[in-house]
Order: structure tokens, then sequence, then C-alpha cells
């Protein structure tokens, strides 16, 4: 008998199953439809995209029970494997006993219609038992242990940088203060941390190679699609690297994950493909097809101003030491290289203080990657290790005593150092083709809004 | 040649290595000494505990300036592979190019001499690369993999519960209040999490087996060496899934990343049980090889009582319904099992309104791990399902109403269901045999402590 069997390994090992062994299933009722002789139940118990069709008959002394058991219900049974070759699902099972069931509200917000995501995300508690959010949350693990196969492979080590912090690694952005009874807890005012990169490189410059994956923060008030309070990055750092050197990283690993997304999860991607962007496959194979192409920022300027009347931007003002738009970055992407770029060597001015400043003494060593249909996805810079220049950019700053520890690094056998950073629920979209955040995170915390 | 290689590849593919090959190294100086005629540098580079030893020579134009670098200072050399058999190293490399170096400060803190944890803890920035602290990431990393692994082996899905929650889990301890500029951002109050667990029942509701792993926060004044503000949990919920179920897990979770850490991190394991804790080793077999015990805390008492004059506890005032103390755990699993053993069915009172109350009314159906040495490890329980029951464990609290949509699940479709938490950094000081948790953390976060 195969007792507590899920119904993603009941698909997987079907062809291996005898006809009438016994099978245990759990699950939630997805549909109950029967007449006066026969009854069938889809069953998902989300460990897969299909459900399993289980049947029973007038004849059962069940029957009565089970034909009242609403969509929602949990179900627990025993029951017969039997083949179907030729109908719509390879295999059904014939019910002989009912182990468990618990039945459900009449008032259950999922039923069998479609909802649109704005009524999903006010039951966000249940939400996780629809069709797309049932896959959003497989194709969610299935991406974060890709970052890790990735990386463990290539010899990084995973590493917990502090949620806590007295200090802000971008200077930018609003945070949040942490306090207990309105009082500070720790020996200054504390908040919680927009980047581990810091951190990070204290244990770059320590083991070679790391990479902290957890959860950031920004206390911004925009409302926009691509904008949560909390979020998951992953932020990889590496002694010993140059900027060269993290952009072949960088493209290793996001091919790495799509390809491993799209063989382990065929499935949840061709559901995205059918239903939420019959583009997606197409755009995950162009990443994969090609070689990412590298342009420089003053190029890029050059481009958009011979491209300005043509593209019709919002914000036709294109200069050199602008911060590029969405729009821009898009239009770079999409129109230009038809295929992920990197853009580097960006003005100073407009990047944060401890990117490696360049000969020019105008632009600093940092890669942006911008990709068709969302603009940035990575973010990453080679770091600057000479003490004398990175004091000169850090000593004005009014929390300049926090930050001196970061400067020590650079006194004591500092080396060329890089890294980058990744929006996990960003990337998660980009996979998927979902296109608000708060549809990818379960329970999602955005401005004045913590229902759950 | 062979290109960046780390120190941990150079010893494990050792024996493949052709003499006279050309290879390049990366790391800090760990020892440089030298005569008139030779100088030895014993280079590390944080992926192994052990260093390379590089040799140069008088006859060398490199002499002079490698002869004057500091410990700590970061070099990287091309050299010869030369096996040295008889020695105490394998090989060595004798230098022919430095590719590049960057000299250390001379206030450069971790020299030769052994240096206390107290110490090390003020330079937190830099103790990464001492011995100790080398080991103690190798292994957090090599253990927190392990959880992965075996999780996912067994169909659990990683979910990332959120960290900001304007609900409580345990009702206990006291909460960290996140604000921007004192207001609240939110639409009620925010406090950062103390458990993943109930959100993770939701969507244990919907997917089987999931787990949450990342931060957790108690804003506690203690100053012990278990207790830090920040530290890492590792919370699996497993629908379909009663107390004994989750007992069976827990049991081959804790076995099988122990014995992944033993292969793995065999010199990291070994330098502790030589350095920190000389029966480490010992105690870690004894895990791996013995049956997890299993006693109601109803027996526990009772042998406690028995035993209260000869075990001269500190608190000797044992009755039915006490919250067992440390000592007491540590009696039971030490004194009369010999081995870590599951406390099970404890007084309602002592424990969270979550957990599912037995039939005698009077205990509800959780389990604790006790292990020798540490006392509690694990703490669980199979989560209260039936509607009724919960509503009135919960219809008193003042926060009722933030609750409902955990009591929502109990209406639709729920079913036997449990869970569990391991303190990962906990489980880290077990398996190190490490002390105090801020020497397993390397930015730890402690009332009145935030340095870095």
């Amino acid at each position: 008998m195969l007792k507590k069997n899920n119904i993603k390994k009941l698909y997987l090992y079907a062809k291996t199953i005898k006809d009438k062994q016994t099978v245990i299933v759990n699950g939630w009722i997805k549909a109950n439809r029967h007449n006066s002789t026969i009854g069938f139940i889809e069953l998902n118990d989300g460990t897969t995209i299909k459900n399993v069709q289980l049947v029973y008959k007038s004849t059962d002394i069940f029957f009565n029970e089970l034909s009242k058991l609403l969509i929602g219900s949990f179900l627990n049974v025993e029951g017969i494997f039997k083949r179907t070759e030729g109908k719509q699902q390879p295999f059904e099972i014939i019910i002989k006993k009912i182990v468990d069931f618990r039945s459900c509200d009449n008032d259950y917000p999922l039923q069998k219609q479609k909802h649109n995501f704005e009524f999903l995300r006010d039951i966000a508690h249940i939400r996780g038992r629809s069709n797309t959010f049932g896959a959003i949350n497989r194709v969610r693990n299935c991406l974060a242990m890709a970052m890790h196969f990735f990386l463990q492979k290539h010899n990084f080590l995973w590493i917990h940088t502090p949620i806590i912090t007295s200090n802000d690694a971008e200077g930018a952005g609003e945070k949040f203060k942490v306090t207990v009874n309105n009082k500070n807890f720790f020996d200054c005012d504390a908040f919680l941390t927009v980047s581990g990169q810091l951190h990070a490189e204290s244990l770059a410059l320590s083991f070679g190679n790391v990479y902290t994956f957890g959860p950031t923060f920004r206390a911004e008030k925009s409302h926009t699609t691509t904008h949560a309070s909390e979020f998951w990055m992953l932020e990889p750092e590496m002694a010993f690297s140059d900027l060269k050197d993290i952009m072949k990283i960088i493209e290793r690993l996001i091919k790495f994950c799509i390809k491993y997304v799209l063989k382990e999860c065929k499935n949840e991607i061709d559901f995205f493909n059918n239903f939420i962007d019959n583009n997606l496959i197409e755009k995950l194979n162009n990443v994969l097809n090609n070689k990412f192409a590298c342009v420089t920022y003053t190029k890029v300027i050059e481009i958009l101003k011979d491209n300005a009347f043509k593209a019709n931007f919002e914000n036709k003002n294109i200069f050199w030491g602008m911060d590029l738009q969405t729009e821009h970055e898009r239009f770079i992407t999409e129109k230009i290289f038809k295929k992920p770029v990197f853009v580097v060597n960006y003005p100073k001015e407009i990047k944060a203080f401890y990117m490696r400043l360049n000969r020019d003494n105008k632009t600093v060593a940092a890669c942006d990657l911008l990709v068709p249909e969302v603009g940035e996805l990575v973010g990453g810079s080679q770091r600057e290790d000479r003490y004398d220049v990175l004091k000169k950019a850090i000593e004005h700053f009014s929390d300049y005593r926090k930050l001196e520890w970061y400067l020590d690094l650079r006194k004591y056998g500092c080396c060329t150092h890089s890294g980058f950073g990744i929006g996990f629920d960003r990337f998660l979209m980009y996979i998927t083709g979902m296109k608000n955040i708060r549809d990818v995170q379960i329970f999602p915390r955005v401005h004045g809004h913590i229902q759950y």
C-alpha cells in the first residue's frame, strides 16, 4: 500500500504503479459532481497543479456523505488505482474507504469561478490553494533552491547578515526604525536593513565567496506594482574578483536559474505561459540563447539622445549624468539590443559611495543588468578597496563613525572585490510573468497594509 | 594552469596535480618567517582550516618585498606545485611571480597569539579570519544547507513568511516595534516576528509540507549565553500529520544534519573537538547511534520528584503544572535517559494557545526534544484544528481580531497538522560545542549592543 502519497509523486510514478493497487491520498476538494449513480471528485494537495480524479458510486455506503462535501473540504481516502488510457487524465482512483474528512463552510471564498488578483489579495490566508498561487509558491521554492545550488557549487558560503542594523548601505530610501516601548533597545538608533552588502564584504574578505540571502526592507510609500516594504534579496560578494568577473557570474547565475526552473517546474511555467503571459517561454528562451551584451553608460546616453524623438520618451531630457528611468532602460534592452544587456561605468554622482572610482575620476565600476519587459534586474559593482579614496567618499557623512569598521577593512590586506544584488521577488515576477509584486509574495507588506 | 584555485580544492585534488604544475593562489598571510636565504608564508583564503605553505628564496627579485609583508596582508601569487612527502604538509608552492599584494597595517588585531572570544567579539568585522570563526561559518553554511537538502528531499516547500507582522504567535516575550519617524507605517502597530508559524500553517493547509527558515526576533533584556535579539529559526509545518509524525521527522532531520556536517566539515569538527569541547564527537555520535526516547510530562514530574533530593536542584519545588527549568531538562536527558528524549503532553497552561488540546482536557499535544548539555533543542506540537476549541482559547485575547484569519483556516477544510521549531544558532552551538551564541553569529545583536 502506498501511504500518504502526494499527488505530484502519484503522477511522477504513475507508470510504475500497478492497476488495482491500493493508494492513499490527502487533499482539498476542487470540484465534486455526481448524478444518482456515480460521483467524481477533483482533489488537489498543493504539490502539483494537477488534480487527481476520485470516483465514488451510489452503491458505496459513503455515497451520500461524499456527495455532500463542498469545494474546499479536506478529504483523506484509500482507493484503488485505475489506469484510464484515452481519457483526459492518465488514471483515476476508485474510493474504497474514507479515512478522514473535514467539511468546508459554504462561505468558502475560493469557489470554482475565476477570481481576479485583487480579490485574492484580500484572502491571502486562503489563496495558496488557487492555481496561480499554488504555482507561484512552487516556483518560488524552486528558484530559491536554484540560487543556492548554483552558488554552493561555486564554493560560496551562505552567511546570515544582520537584519537590525545601525547603518544604511545605500544612504538612500526611508528606513524602518526598531524600538521597544518607543525607546532604543540598543546603544544607538536601530533600523531594518536595506542591504546586507557592507557586512557581506567583511566576510568576503575572510572567506572569498559568500552570499547573503534574506529579507530586506524599504519604508517607501510608493504604491507601484514592483515595490514592497519587505522583500528577499540575494547578495553575493566575491573577493579576488573585479567587475568583469561578477558580470560573468551574474550571466551564468541567471541562465542557470531559468534553465533549472524551466526543467523542474515545467507544468507551472506552462500554466503561466497559458494564462498569465503568452510570451513567457519565448522571453525566457531568448535570455538563455543569447550572450548578454555590454555597453557603457556614456554610450547609452548617446543612443538615447539619437533616439529620443523616435522613441517618444516621457522624459525627453537626456544628458550625461542623469539617472536612467525604466522607459530608457527598457528601450535599450528591448529595442536596441533585443536581449539582456549590462550597462557599465555609471557617473559616480548617481551611484553609491562604496563603488570603485574609475581612472577617469568621473565614473564608477558599476554594472546594471537590464532585461526586456522589466528594466533593471541586477545591480552590482566593484567595491572601493582603497582606504584614502573610500575615506574621502564617506567622511562628510553624518553617521561616518558608524562606518569606521567598514573603512577599517581597507587597512588590513584588502583586495579587489565585487558583488551584486538581485531582488528575489522581482526575479520571481520575471520568471513567472506576474505583473504585481503583491501577487508573488504570499503575505505582502506595503504602505498602510498589514492585514495578515 | 590552475586559475584562482581555492585552497580547499588544492588540498582536495592535491593527488591529481602534477609536480611542477603552475598554480595561482589568493589569500591572507597567517605567518611569514624567513632567514637570509629562504622564506616561508602560511596563506589562508577562508575555504578551509588548512593553510598552504608558500616558499620564496633570497635569489628571487621579490624576496625583500615579500619578507616585509606582515600578518593579515593579502597576497596573490603564481607558483610551482611541489609535493613534500614526509613533511607536515603534503605539498608546498614555490613562488614564481607576485600577481598582486596589499600590505596590512601593523595595528592588525589578529596577530599570531591566541585570542579569547571576548576580544574577538570586539573585532567582529575581522574575526571571520580567525580559525574558530572560519570554522563556525563553514559549519553554519553546511548545517543550513543540510536542513534544506533534507526537507527538499521530503517534498517540503521553502516559503518566506513575513518579518513585519501585526500579531505575536507565542503571546510571550517582548517584541520590537517597527515605525517610520516614530509613526505607524501600516494600518496598525507593527512588530518584528517572533515566529513564522501562524503564517506557515496557512501554507501547510495549501501545500502539505512547508518550512520557513529566516530571522526571528526577541526584545528580551536577558544577557545569557543562549539568547540573542536576532536569530534564525527553522519552522517546518506539515498538513496530514500528527504529533507522532513530526517526532519521527524531527529525529530523522537532527540525525541527517549531524551526519551531513560530520562528513562535509570533518576538519572543522575535528578542530572543535580538539580546541573547544573534547567530548564533542562522542556526544554527536551518541545522538546518531541511539533511538530518541519518549516520555510524558507527567512521568517527568514523577521522576523529578523521586530524584529531587539526590539531584540537588536549585529549584526543588517540583509539582505537576510547573514549567521545566534547564536543570530539570538536563537531568532528564543526561542522567535518566543518557540520550535525546522527547517530552510530550505538557499542561495546557504552560504552552501556547495554538496547541491541540488532548482528551484529558488538561494537556496539549506538544513535544520538546531535550538533548544532553543543552536541554531543549526543538519544540513542536500538533495544532488545534477544531474551530470551537481554538475560538475559546483565543477569544479573550486583546488582539483577537488580528487572529481571525488564523481562526478562519479552521472553517475551510482544516485537517490534522503539526509543526516544530529549531533555533538554528542554538543547533549550530550544539554541533560545534561553542558555549556562547555571540560566538556563532558573526554580527550578534543583543541588548544595548549594535557596534557593527
